[in-house]
Formats: C-alpha cells, sequence, structure tokens
C-alpha cells in the first residue's frame, strides 16, 4: 500500500494512481471489451480428475450451489481482505504472460509452464489439459426426476443474452494437485481472443488465463484468490488496466488502485454468510477513473466512505424546463420552434407504437376515456338541456383527441372534458336561458374569441411563465386531480347504494308479507273525499289521448312496471317498492373487487412467481383482465347491475338542433363582441389546466426524448376550441389524471444485461399511435355498444378509483404526508430528509395541505369556475415561501424558481447532471426486480 | 500485514494472533463492559470553536444527518480499507496513554497532551475543553415550526434503554484546527470509567477518548478515521483487546487481527452512498475468539469467505425429539418423568401469564373454540339426533379444555371437537339404531374401554414411537388439517349463496311483478280434483286439535310467515318465495371483509407508519378489531344475517336424556366387552391426533423451555374420554389448528438492545392462564349470549379461514410447494435449495403432494374413520423414501429417521447447535422490523 495519507500531505498522488493514469490515458477511443469469467476448479475423482465450473461472473457473481447443482442467485463478491493481498503477492511472485500467441489450450499451456522446470511442465499440462465439465452438463448418473434434460440448449443460449456481444472470457482455473510443494502461478493474456474449445460454458473467446495449481490442504484459500481475481477482472478499472498492462507491476497497481477503493464491512456488524443482493446502482466506470485524473486522491478517497455521501451531495439545481420555453422575443418564434423540433420525428412517431404494449395502453386509455365521455356526456347533457349530451361528448373526444395526438406538441397528453369546463357551461347555459340569449350562438362566439386569445398567446410565446410552476404547484395541481378523480369514483359507488336501497329490515321468514303493487289511481284511494286527489296524479296528457277512459279501467295495473305504473299515474304500494334488491352489494363487490385486482396484478410484476416475461405481461394489463373478471363474474351472477350504455345512432342528442352552429342571426349583435369577456375566463382557465398537465406529462423524470411543445398544443387546443364550437361539441383540454396513466402504461425498461443488474428506467414510447387508436376506438364506440353493453358502471368506477390512487403514487407531496404518520427512525431514506430538518420538511407539507384544502373547498362551491385562477394563486404563495423558507431547503423539497434576469451558467451541466441523479433516485423506488 | 499465506505455509499462525491470543487468554472469566461510542467534530462558527455530535455506535451506525438535524436510521459501518491503514498509522505514530487517572476532562487533557510541546499545549487544551453539543440539544434559534421540543428528556431517556447497564463511553474527538501543522493524535484509556461532564450524550461514564486533531483541509479524512476507531471500537473483539492491551503494539495487532477478519465489497459492485440495514444476526463474538485459538488462521480466514457459506455448513443432525421420548422400561417411567418435568413450573405457568398479549389471546382462541364448538356442536346433534348438540358441546369444550390446561402436560394444546371423532359418533349412532342397542351405554362403554387403552399405552411409554414422526408426516398432516379448515371455511361461505339464494333475474323495473303468497290449501288448489291433496300436505296433527274446521278457514292466511304457511299446510304461491335478497352477498362481504381485514393488520407489524408498540398491539389484535369492525358495519347495515346462536339453557339439548349416563341396563352383557374393539379404533384415532398436535407444538422452531409432556398429555385426554362418556358430551382431543394459532398468539418477541438490531425470537408463553381462560369463558358463554348474538356467523367463517391459512404459513411443505411456481433465480434463498438439487426437492414435495391428494380422498369418503390410521401410512412412506433419496438430500428437506439401537454421539452436542442455528434462520424469515 502506497503511503498517500494525512501524514504526508505532500505525497499527492499515489504511485499507483500515477502508474494508471499513465496506462489508461493511452488510448482513451479504444473502449476494451466487456469480460465474463468463469471458475473452474479441479475436481478429483479417484484417479480422474476434472475441471468443474465453481463460478461465473458477467457482473456479479453467480455461484454453483455446493449439491444443489443450480446457479445462486447473482451477488455481490464478498472477499476477504486477506485474499486480496495474497492475490497480490501471487501476481507478484507468479508468472505473468502478456499477449501470448496461440490458439488452443495445449499451446498456451505449452508457452505458459515454460517458467517452471520440464520435470512438473509434464504433470501440469497434464492437469490443465483434463476436460472442463460446465454447470449446464448434467452428470451422466441421472436419476427418474430428470426431466426436461434436453432443454440445456435454450437455458445456455437464454444465458448468451446476458453477455454484450463483444464479450471476451477470462478463465480462471483453481486447483489443489499433489506433486506441486508450492504453487504455481500462471497470468495469460493473450494476443488475440480465442475460442479455447470446451473452456468456457458459453462460446465467448478467451483472453485471460488465471492458473492457481498448489499442493493439498489449502483449497480453500485457492477459492478464495479465484474469486478474487475472477472479481478483479470483471471491475471496470481492472479490466482496462488489464487489456492494457505493460508488465506486472502495472497489474499490482491495478489490484493497488482497486483495495484503495474497497469499501470495508466490520466483521461485528455483518454475517459473512449473507449474501448482497446487487444494489440498484453502482457508481459508473468513467467516474471511477475520473478520480484518478484528481489531484488529491486521499481526498477523494475519503469521500468515497460509506455514510459520508449526504454532504458531499451538492444542492439540486435551480428549476429549469430546457429551452422549449425561453422566450424568443419573435412572432410565433416557440411555436416555430415546437414545430422544428417535432417534424424529425413524425416517421418514428409512428413506427415506435408498433408493440405488444401499446395494445395494453389503448385498452386501458380507451376504457378509461369512454367512461369519461360518458360521464361527463350525462352531466354536460344535465346541465344543459341535452344540447351537449353524450352523442356529442362522444364525438367531440374522438375528433379532438384524434387531432390532438395526430398534430399536437405532446402526443402522449390525453385531452378530455374537465369539471371546471362543465361547470362554466352550466352557468352560461343558466346565464342564457335567463337572458333570453341563444345559447349555442352565444357559445360559439366565446370559442372564437377563446380561440382568438389562445392564438395571441401562442404567438406572444406566453407559455414561457409556466417556469415559474414548480414542484410546488405541480404536485398541488395532480393532488388535487387525483383527489377529485377518488372522490368521484367513491361518490359513485355511495350513490349506487342510495340509487339500489337495500330493504334492511327483510326477514327471510316474512317473504310472504312483502310486496309492491300497482294500484289504480281510484283503486288507490277508493275512499279519498278529495276530488283533486285524481288531477293531483300527474299522468301526462299524451297518455288521455291515447286510452279512451273506459279501457283506462280496463287496464291490469298489476301487470305495469314501476315506470309505467307512476307514468300513467298509479299508485305504488307495498313495503317493497322503494328496495332493490343485491344490486347495491353487487355494485360493491364489482367495484372493490376491480380495484383490488387491478392493484394485486399491478404488483405481481415484483412477485416471485412465473418467468419475468409473464408477469409484466399480467402486470400490463392488470386492468383489462380485472375488468374481464368481474364483468365474467358480474354475467355470472346475472344480476340488472347499471351497464355502460353508449349512444348506438349517429344524431344529436337533442333532435332540435343540427351539427352545425350558425354564428350569425339569433342574438343581437353586441354579444359578438362581449362574449369576448367570458370567453378570457375560458382562456385563462383553458390555458392553465393545459400547460401545467402538459408540465407534468414533461417532467424530467419521464424521461422524455423528443421535447414537448407548449405552444404548438395550445395552438391546436385553440383551433379545437374553435371547431368544437362550430360543432356544437364539448370543449376539450388535456386531462392530467389519465395522461399520467397513457405515461405509465408506456413506460420503457431496459432487458437487464448482467445477471442481478437492475433493469433500467429507460423513457417512454413516444409515440401518436396509441392516442389516435384510443381516439379513433372512442368513435367507433358507436358500433361496439353490443359489446360494451356488458361491462357495468362500478367495475368502471373501480377502475377511476384505482387511476386516482395510482397517479398518486408517484407524487413526492404524498410521500411527505406520509411522514407524518412514520416515527422518525423508519422513514425511508429520502434524499430530502438528509437535508432538510424534519420540521421544515412538515412545515413545508403543511403549507400544501392547506393550500389543497383551500382549493377543495373553492372547487365545491361556485367558485370552481375561477379554479385554474387559483392555481395561479398557488404560484403565489410558492413566491412568499421563498421568505418562510431557506433557499437550501427549497433546493431540496421544491424547486429554486428561476431568477427574472440572469441566469446562473456556472456548472451549469455539472448541476444538471445531479439533478438527472436525483430524478433516478426517485424513479428506482418504483423500480422492481425484474431481471432475467 | 503479516505474512501467513499460501506461500508461506510454515508460519501457521500470525503475530497478531498470537499476540492477542495471550491477551485476551489472561482472564477470561472477567467480561469487559459494553462500549457506547460517541463521535464529536470540531465545529468553526467565526472565532467560536464546539464540539457537535456527528454520530454515535451502539452496534451499529448511527449518524447525524447533515442539515437534517436527526439520527439517520442505524446501519453497518461501511468504511474505507485507505481510513482503516490510516489509523492503523494514527496509533504506531501518535501518542497511546493506557490506564491514566483522571477524573475530569481538563485533568486528563493535560496529562495526555504531554507528548507535544508546551506551545501548542495550551492550545490543544483549549480547543479541547470547549462546549460539546448534542444532537438531542436543538439550537437556540428556533423556527415557528419548533413544536415539542419539551420531549427532549424522555427521548433521552428512551435511547439510554438501548444502552447496556454496565456501558462504558468511548469518545471519539475529530477537528481541524489552524495552529498545526500535523496532525495530533491520542489514544487514552482511563483506569476508571469517569462522567466527564457534557463530554457524552448520554449519563454513561467515559474509559476511551481518541483524539485527532489536524491541520485544515483533510477534514474529510481525519472524519473517516474517526469513523474507524469508533467502529473499532464498537467491534466486540478490538474492544475486548483495548481493555486489555498492555502497550501500543497490542492495539495495532487488534486492528490487524479487525483488518484480517473484515469482508471487503468490491467497488465496481457496490454504491458507497448505500446505506447497508443492519443484518438479522452477526457472527457471535466467541466465534470469532474461538478463531483465534485455531491453529490454522489462514485457513479460517478463507472460511469466512463470502459466498464459501454453503460448504462449510454440516448436515443437520439426525431427527432427534429430546429425552422427553426415550423409552425408559419402567411401568409409568414416562409419565413419572413427565410429572417431575411440569411440578417446579407450577407457579410460573400462572405468573407468566399477566401480560397483555394474553388477552388478545385469549379473545382469539376463544372465538375460535367457540366456533368450533358451535360448528361441531350443531353437526353432532344432527348425526346423533340430539343426543349431544350444541349445548353438550360447549359444556364438554369447557370441561375437557379447563382440565386438560390445568393439569396437561402441554397447557399450550388446546382440545376441540375433531372430524374423525365426527364421523366415528354418526357411525356408531347409525349401528345402534340399526341394532337396537342404546347409543349413549354403547358409547360409554367404547369410551371406557378406549380410557383404558389409552393408560395402558401411557403406561408402556408407548407415545415413544412417535420419534419416527418427521418433518414430512408432521407437516402432512397439518398442511392437511389446514386445508380442511380452509375448505370448511369456503363451504360453509358457499352454502349460504345456496341457503339465501339471489334472485338473479330481478328487473327493478318490474317490482311489481314480484310477491310471494301463502295460499290456504283449498284456496291453492281450488280446482283440485284429486281428494288426497288435502291429506297430502303433511300437517301435525297438533294443529288440528288446536284450531277448529272453521277457524281454520278464517285464519287470515296472508298474514302468516313462511314457516307458519308451510306448518299449517298452505303453499306458497309467488316469484320470490324462493329468494333471500342481499344476505348472500352481505355474508361474502363480511366473511371475506373479515378475513381481508385481519391479514392486513397482521402484516401492519412490518408496516413503515406509527411506532412499534401501537403497531404491534394492532398487529395482535388484528382479529379482535375485524370482528369488531365487521360486527360493527353488520348492525350499520341492520340486514338478518344469520349470527352465533349460542344456548341459553342449561340443560340437555335432548329432553329423554339426563346428564348422567348410566353403564348397565339396557344393553346385553356381551356389548359391555365387545365394545373393546371400536374402543381400539377410537384409541388409534385419539393417540395420533393428540400426539401429532403435540409434537407440532413442541417443534424446536417454538423454543418452548418448560418440556413437554406426551405421557401426561395422553393420561388426561384418555381420563376425558371416560368422563366425557359418563356424561354423555363429546370426545376431546388436540386441536392442531388452534393449537398452532394458540402458540402465534402467544409469542414473544426481545426488545432490540442496540438501535438497528433485530428482535430475537424469545420463545413462547408457556403458561396455563390462557387455555383455562378460554374454556371458562366457553362455560359461561351461555351467559354471554346477548352479547354474542350480535356476532354474524360469516365474520367467524372469515376467522376460519384465516385460521387455516395461517397455519399453513410457517411450513416448509407449503414453501416448497410454492417452488414450483418461482424461476429457479427468483427462489429464496433456503438452505436445503444450497445443497439439495432442485429436481430432487420437486420430487420430494411432489411425494408429499401425492400423500395428501389420498389422504384428502380418503377423508371424503367413509374411510374418514380409519383416516388417523392412514398418518400410520405416511410414516410407512417415509420409510420408504429412503430408499428413493439419499441420506444427505433427506437431512436437509426432512430428518434422517432414527437408527433402532444404537445413538450417534459423536459430535452430538455440536451438531444440536447446528440444527438450532438451522431453526433460527428459519422463524427468522417471519420476523419483522421491529426496533425501538
Amino acid at each position: 500500500m502506497e503511503q498517500h495519507d494525512i501524514f504526508h500531505p505532500d505525497s499527492t498522488v499515489s504511485p499507483a494512481a500515477e502508474r494508471l493514469r499513465y496506462i489508461l490515458g493511452e488510448d482513451d477511443d479504444l473502449p476494451t471489451p466487456t469480460l465474463f469469467t468463469e471458475m473452474d476448479t479441479l475436481q478429483h475423482d479417484g484417479d480422474d480428475m476434472e475441471w468443474k465450473e465453481s463460478a461465473r461472473w458477467v457482473k456479479f457473481e453467480e455461484k454453483v450451489e455446493e449439491g444443489g447443482e443450480r446457479w445462486s442467485k447473482p451477488h455481490v463478491s464478498t472477499l476477504t481482505l486477506h485474499s486480496l493481498f495474497e492475490l497480490r503477492t501471487c501476481i507478484q511472485t507468479g508468472s505473468v504472460l502478456l499477449d501470448l500467441e496461440g490458439y488452443s489450450l495445449p499451446e498456451i499451456v505449452g508457452e505458459s509452464d515454460g517458467l517452471i522446470g520440464p520435470e512438473l511442465r509434464e504433470k501440469v499440462s497434464f492437469v490443465l489439459l483434463r476436460k472442463h465439465r460446465h454447470q449446464h452438463k448434467k452428470p451422466m448418473h441421472r436419476s427418474l426426476a430428470d426431466m426436461g434434460k434436453s432443454n440445456n440448449c435454450p437455458l445456455k443460449n437464454k444465458f448468451m443474452k446476458k453477455i454484450p456481444r463483444d464479450a471476451e472470457a477470462s478463465n480462471v482455473l483453481i486447483g489443489e494437485v499433489d506433486f506441486l510443494d508450492k504453487p504455481f502461478v500462471a497470468f495469460v493474456r493473450l494476443a488475440q481472443a480465442t475460442t479455447l474449445g470446451g473452456l468456457t460454458e458459453v462460446p465467448v473467446p478467451t483472453r485471460f488465463l488465471f492458473v492457481l495449481l498448489g499442493p493439498h490442504g489449502k483449497g480453500k484459500s485457492y477459492n478464495e484468490i479465484g474469486r478474487a481475481i475472477a472479481t478483479l477482472m470483471v471491475d471496470d478499472l481492472f479490466s482496462d488496466v488489464a487489456y492494457k498492462a505493460r508488465d506486472r507491476d502495472d497489474l499490482i497497481a491495478g489490484i493497488d488502485e482497486f483495495l484503495d477503493e474497497v469499501i470495508v464491512l466490520p466483521p461485528g456488524e455483518w454475517d459473512p454468510k449473507i449474501r448482497i443482493e446487487p444494489p440498484k446502482k453502482v457508481p459508473s466506470a468513467d467516474m471511477r477513473k475520473s478520480v484518478l485524473n484528481l489531484n488529491e486522491l486521499g481526498q477523494v478517497n475519503g469521500m468515497v466512505g460509506g455514510a459520508g455521501g449526504g454532504e458531499d451531495e451538492e444542492m439540486p439545481a435551480p428549476h429549469e424546463l430546457g429551452e422549449e420555453l425561453q422566450f424568443t422575443g419573435r412572432f410565433c418564434g416557440g411555436l416555430w420552434l415546437d414545430i422544428k423540433r417535432k417534424v424529425p420525428w413524425i416517421l418514428s412517431d409512428f413506427s415506435q407504437g408498433f408493440h405488444i404494449q401499446s395494445i395494453s395502453a389503448v385498452l386501458f386509455i380507451y376504457l378509461g376515456c369512454i367512461t369519461n365521455a360518458i360521464t361527463f356526456g350525462g352531466l354536460l347533457g344535465d346541465a344543459t338541456d341535452n344540447y351537449q349530451g353524450v352523442m356529442e361528448s362522444f364525438l367531440g373526444t374522438a375528433l379532438a383527441g384524434t387531432v390532438f395526438c395526430l398534430l399536437g406538441g405532446q402526443p402522449l397528453i390525453i385531452l378530455s372534458s374537465t369539471g371546471p369546463i362543465l361547470i362554466f357551461e352550466k352557468l352560461l347555459y343558466e346565464f342564457s336561458l335567463g337572458y333570453s340569449l341563444d345559447y349555442m350562438e352565444l357559445r360559439l362566439w366565446i370559442g372564437l374569441h377563446s380561440c382568438l386569445q389562445c392564438l395571441i398567446l401562442v404567438a406572444t410565446d406566453a407559455s414561457y411563465i409556466i417556469k415559474y410552476i414548480t414542484r410546488f404547484t405541480e404536485e398541488g395541481f395532480s393532488s388535487l386531480i387525483s383527489f377529485i378523480f377518488i372522490s368521484d369514483a367513491i361518490k359513485k359507488m355511495v350513490g349506487s347504494f342510495k340509487y339500489y336501497p337495500i330493504n334492511r329490515g327483510f326477514k327471510p321468514d316474512y317473504v310472504t308479507s312483502y310486496k309492491c303493487e300497482c294500484i289504480a289511481p281510484d283503486q288507490g284511494e277508493p275512499f279519498s273525499s278529495s276530488p283533486s286527489s285524481f288531477s293531483s296524479t300527474s299522468s301526462p296528457s299524451s297518455f288521455y289521448t291515447f286510452y279512451s277512459p273506459s279501457s283506462f279501467y280496463c287496464l291490469d295495473w298489476s301487470q305495469l312496471s314501476k315506470k309505467e305504473c307512476v307514468k300513467y299515474g298509479g299508485a305504488l304500494l307495498g313495503n317493497t317498492c322503494k328496495y332493490v334488491p343485491d344490486l347495491a352489494l353487487m355494485s360493491f363487490i364489482l367495484f372493490f373487487g376491480t380495484y383490488s385486482m387491478t392493484v394485486s396484478l399491478k404488483k405481481f410484476k415484483t412477485s416471485r412467481y412465473f418467468p419475468t416475461k409473464l408477469r409484466k405481461l399480467i402486470s400490463d394489463f392488470s386492468i383489462f383482465m380485472s375488468i374481464m373478471t368481474f364483468v365474467g363474474l358480474d354475467m355470472l351472477v346475472g344480476l340488472d347491475t347499471p351497464k355502460l350504455i353508449v349512444p348506438t345512432e349517429f344524431k344529436p342528442t337533442r333532435p332540435d338542433r343540427g351539427w352545425l352552429v350558425m354564428p350569425f342571426g339569433k342574438n343581437p349583435w353586441w354579444v359578438y363582441v362581449a362574449s369576448a369577456v367570458p370567453a378570457l375566463l375560458v382562456t385563462i382557465l383553458i390555458f392553465m389546466d393545459q400547460q401545467i398537465s402538459a408540465v407534468i406529462v414533461n417532467r424530467k423524470e419521464n424521461k422524455l426524448k423528443k421535447g414537448c411543445g407548449y405552444h404548438l398544443d395550445l395552438f391546436w387546443v385553440g383551433i379545437l376550441m374553435a371547431v368544437c364550437s362550430f360543432l356544437g361539441l364539448p370543449w376539450y383540454v388535456a386531462a392530467t389524471v389519465i395522461s399520467i396513466a397513457h405515461i405509465d402504461s408506456l413506460k420503457m425498461e431496459s432487458e437487464s444485461s448482467a445477471p442481478g443488474e437492475q433493469p433500467q428506467f429507460l423513457g417512454v414510447r413516444e409515440q401518436r399511435l396509441t392516442g389516435i387508436l384510443v381516439f379513433v376506438l372512442n368513435g367507433v364506440s358507436i358500433f361496439l355498444a353490443p359489446v360494451l353493453q356488458y361491462i357495468p358502471m362500478p367495475v368502471l368506477y373501480g377502475v377511476f378509483l384505482y387511476m386516482g390512487v395510482a397517479s398518486l403514487a408517484g407524487i413526492q407531496f404524498w410521500e411527505r404526508i406520509k411522514l407524518y404518520l412514520m416515527p422518525a427512525k423508519h422513514q425511508p431514506d429520502f434524499s430530502f430528509l438528509r437535508h432538510v430538518p424534519l420540521r421544515r420538511v412538515h412545515l413545508f407539507t403543511l403549507v400544501q395541505i392547506i393550500c389543497l384544502a383551500v382549493l377543495w373547498i373553492l372547487k365545491s362551491t361556485v367558485a370552481a369556475i375561477i379554479f385554474p385562477v387559483m392555481i395561479l394563486g398557488l404560484m403565489v404563495v410558492r413566491k412568499m415561501m421563498d421568505l418562510m423558507f431557506s433557499q437550501h431547503d427549497l433546493a431540496w423539497l421544491d424547486d429554486i424558481l428561476p431568477e427574472k434576469d440572469k441566469k446562473k451558467e456556472k456548472g451549469g451541466k455539472k448541476k444538471k447532471d445531479n439533478k438527472k441523479t436525483k430524478a433516478a433516485e426517485t424513479e428506482s423506488d418504483e423500480e422492481v426486480r425484474d431481471e432475467d
């Protein structure tokens, strides 16, 4: 070990580091191949000897279980310090042959053992040339239970996939022999990687050979030394050294450097028998190499120290949303940049959609959209006397969605009707009724004005102001939307208990006393003295024109249904009339069952059962499977639960309106001008709703690669506004929860490379195909009615509940709320907890909760219409928090607001990386065991 | 580092080890105190300096989070190798003062810095005497959110509980100062542990001081060195060395020995920022010390090597059930030993029952027993025409259970009626009806014979044969019983769908067309020409004597209930007569809800929320809380779900039997003799049922300390047989599932000592109180009827389901079944998987599954009566498996059958330890985060 410690501050760089810096710096442009290491141990069977594979390393160690005849799970190689020092001695004293020419094992053996006496040479050769038995080759004596052995080849090929294409092998051969009295060690690097038949488990050419043969009795020590060199060979830094070493000393410098970086666990605090699972991420080789170039190696080593991680992390970078939101200052400058950014991706926007995952995404989002369309359609119909009903909702969703996904800046965003718009329409309809204005014409003009205003916002790059929307605002908004989803789903469920009241007093034995009869009006009140009793039962007049009074009395009242009875003025008499059996409870079972099953199946990805691919499939299709299961259960039980009903005929919901709204003729001229005022409200509403959702979708954590297009998005939303207004369809804007669900269902993970390595979240399948398909399906749903009619509404409410809960999951705000309930010692190791005092974290969360509560209350009143404006209020609150919290705390809990004028350039790049790491950490919490 | 490697095989022991062996061997009888280590770092605040606590170690490291002002979670101290070597240099070059006299910090400082020049001496003293700020003392500048600061004292006291009483402190002081140009290092051991006011966070006297002051710029290195010495000080072996060291070299030898044992993680496979959670167990210090006394240290080091664990484990010991089951060869020898073993515990058998946990156990088991009593009572009543009904079941359960728990050998066993006995009673009753024998008298004689046979088995120590019951048999039996529980619970649930059929065609709109009317017989068939139609409606004759024919026709048939209608011969006419609304679905919700809530609440113990104690309480009372919740829900909904009905009057179910059965007079004399034959069947049945359950309860994993009492158990079961026969009560025998539930609800865990240390499973609260209470409560349930009548039966079926599923959880057989569904790489790291090839494991499991399937089929037929004999069959199958599997494989998967004559004495003790470790490993899987 070198002396570069606190007592010798002058020796700034260790000799080993200097040496390495030299050899690694030589030709940096030529990356060395990845190494696969196999360790074979010499087995004695009487006089016979053979090499048996005992462990292998792609990145982590896999051991052949003693007796278990199976591979252990990949684990971190825990070594003893002792074995590393012994290995160092081995390299120091053994033979090191670099760039040996040789194309077969005998050749190499012939050359490599030239360093020992001729009498041993033959014996060593003999031993080295014994045949190699690999783990997948089962012994000849097979038992009855040895079924399915023939699939060794596919198994082998499967493992090959884990090894990079350019990989080369290093073989470690360890054995006890009786003819040696001191160990024989050879480290061989071949000039050319060569496939030495049968030496390696997989057809990977061998580049390195390490041989350790020694006298009997020290087998375990040899084994540990073998594990040490094998671990070194797969170390990114040492393998580089091994490839580039000029002599023995270079190798030793590599070992010293490795020793300098190792992490040590105290023997009293750790049980060496525990196999350590591979960590989620490891420091990159590049970072480790760059360390070599630093001046103060000792200092750097200090940094590596385990728990010292906290203080070395820099503060996260201030809030930046990328160049997309810079104020260009030119007319339509942002829009033009957006289009320029999007054009190159046109082809891949479609080609990337062809993937099995897209099918599940389309199904999932389609069901979400259609449920939304029906719900909002129904509510809009109520609010506007069917001027806009379910049919218009379907058509509008299909039209707006398809156009947006086809041409919008961020095709992952899903457009939908939203609550604030619904409330605006309701108020507008009431206003026009009250002032005798034509609703549809008024609405058209508001739409046109709003469209114009949106276009002005686009042209002036106004979207740049959303860079003031930090995590605080963003999470407040998306939590609120999630809560609305959850509360709506539960409200709907509770509603079914009101809609289908349970007869709580029902006694099975008294079944004979329960009935509900329809009584003819006069029969119903036979002794009623009041002559008004008849007229008071409000029967529609049409009835009287149809039935003659004589037939009226001939009517078999007892045969009438409940609705008919009421319609014809009959009275319902009996103790069961207001009850509906079973339906409420069945609805609950369907609702809760769909939700729980979806949650369980989603979690199934992390279970131990079944192969990874199958698990992933189950997890991806969890919603579809849950819906299918409970639709099946519903059909099996056969109860008359409320079903999804879609319109089947293509015509406006209200017969007295056409498909096109005329702009002139019904309202006075000044209305055309004055409608600019309410349009302004709509514009703010649409702008905020649209852009915050877009910010959430474009979050750095989602690792989107094709860039965003805030201006382009807003442009199309504006245009669609005008089109929908002309066609009398609802207005559409980005829907946060469904958009998040869309993103989640399209997330990609890396196929894990080395066994034990965690798959990395790579990004999202950014394409336009799924969105377009969803909305085309929405459009043709009119023809799918025969299939869709089997889906009970409670099942869809269950899906809604799941969507709401799932979209809460990734939100830091939600994690911080949970901290309130956790004793400090059980809290997860969030990086902000390492840096911000808990009470400050709690205070920050409390402010957020209060803001949300206020918003929730506002939302529940008529003030809901100015709800999006309230989001602006959130931004103001955030600005005021600069006074309550230090910038340091805010940097960890939120983002730092961008400064007005100057931008911090210093260390920008580096800090950006840091931020990325932070984002990656957040994600990694969600990631799951998924090795294959 | 010493040279004791493979190249120098002659230097068998390192000099460091030799040195340590000498000093540690000196006075081994005097254990050294546990050390608490606190590390304080010098903080500069302008010109002011103060020491700030930065980390502490009880056993694991807890760090003060930078900025977080909070303790990190306890974690394994990951050190750099570099810092350990620097520490070694520090001890080599710094001042080492052993057994310093001094009772205050200034005194010590005065003595300890005597080694440096006088000009620095004063400055160093000044720095060392700066005041110390500990983590729990908050800074003065407090924020608004600083609520609840005043509870610092309780927090401090809470932490004190984690430190052993005899503990002493070691203080590590690390600082950067500007007046030094090279580091000043001092290692001080005081002659007497002294409370140096304010130095340590807790009032623990200080024994060691380590001071490292150095020039600015190397703070991180100093910090790492401080962490290294602190970690060493809490190391069991090094702290011994530190207490006993005679000079500097002893300390260095201690460091070297520590270095020799450290576990090394390769830098490329591990991220040093990850804090490693404390392992479930660590190697004991004794084991590590004993290693020092071995000859071949190098070899031993090789053994410690990480993944090398597998091959070093010995084969598990052969099956032994302890001395309780040795064949004494004396008359009543075993029984006598049992009594002798039990008598000393009499007092603690009651005193240990006083614990909060007992309450939850009593409630849980009481509800299980009472449900069982009602279920079996109902079934027995059906089978024996109410000769034994619910009343007898209640009384018998109370009597037998109380006696057994009061006087039995293993009071944790819960007696209950079991399936095979039920079937026997049914067949017996049918037999006595067929042959006109008096059932009760016949039964009495069978009971008496069986009692006698049991006593003979007791007197001859026959129970010793159950040592041939290995894990295979035991698990087969208990799995079967668990499956029966689960299947019964589900059957009952499905039954309620039959009992309360759902009207699947119900259309809410046609509520008017649903009715069910009671029609008078002649009215019902007004045009029936058959005169027999009237007599065919079988009305009891009592009715005719009561009502005159005239009043019969005056009866308001429409007012009759369903039962009355049928009773009086009316006909039920209508489309709702055979349907019962809501009840089936409500029952399902109650059943499934109770089960799921119990499972969730049980899991709550491992959640992150709420303090440990509260979590444990919730977990312990999970069943009670679930029952309460769903009883509440049921009351809220108010539906007429089937409720628990207990008899309220103390009288035999059948009026024509008394409380005492007379032995003579009703059957011919030969019956008294011949009944010995069926009695033999009952005896086998009882013997097997009782003793296998007892084996399961007495499993080593349960860590019972008071020994078992197989002979005493059987004695009381026999006696109770006779008593119950005289009283005409059902027969009782140990019930596996409820007994396991009893044990589970009484499990004790250690209060974890050091932060981060896992609580250990200590054993079970072995006492008689809970059992006695359960059965006394059973007896007085007759008076509890007003309360119990609110409990819906589906809730209790949910509890049954939970009991069945929970008792499967700990069974290795079940774990092995799950392996079928797991790809090899996802399988848990079971020790048998490391040693037995997977296909052999699968084969073994398959044999078990087949055996179970056969037993299940037998159980479902009349052969059920010989079901316990089948358990003997299992033992034969196990014997045959000796031919299919190697003893090695069986040792890991099952137990090795004991050899007939000789016993392996060699290494018995050691192997026993090994087995214990294995058992501990199995348990640790179930253990949970539970530090406080």
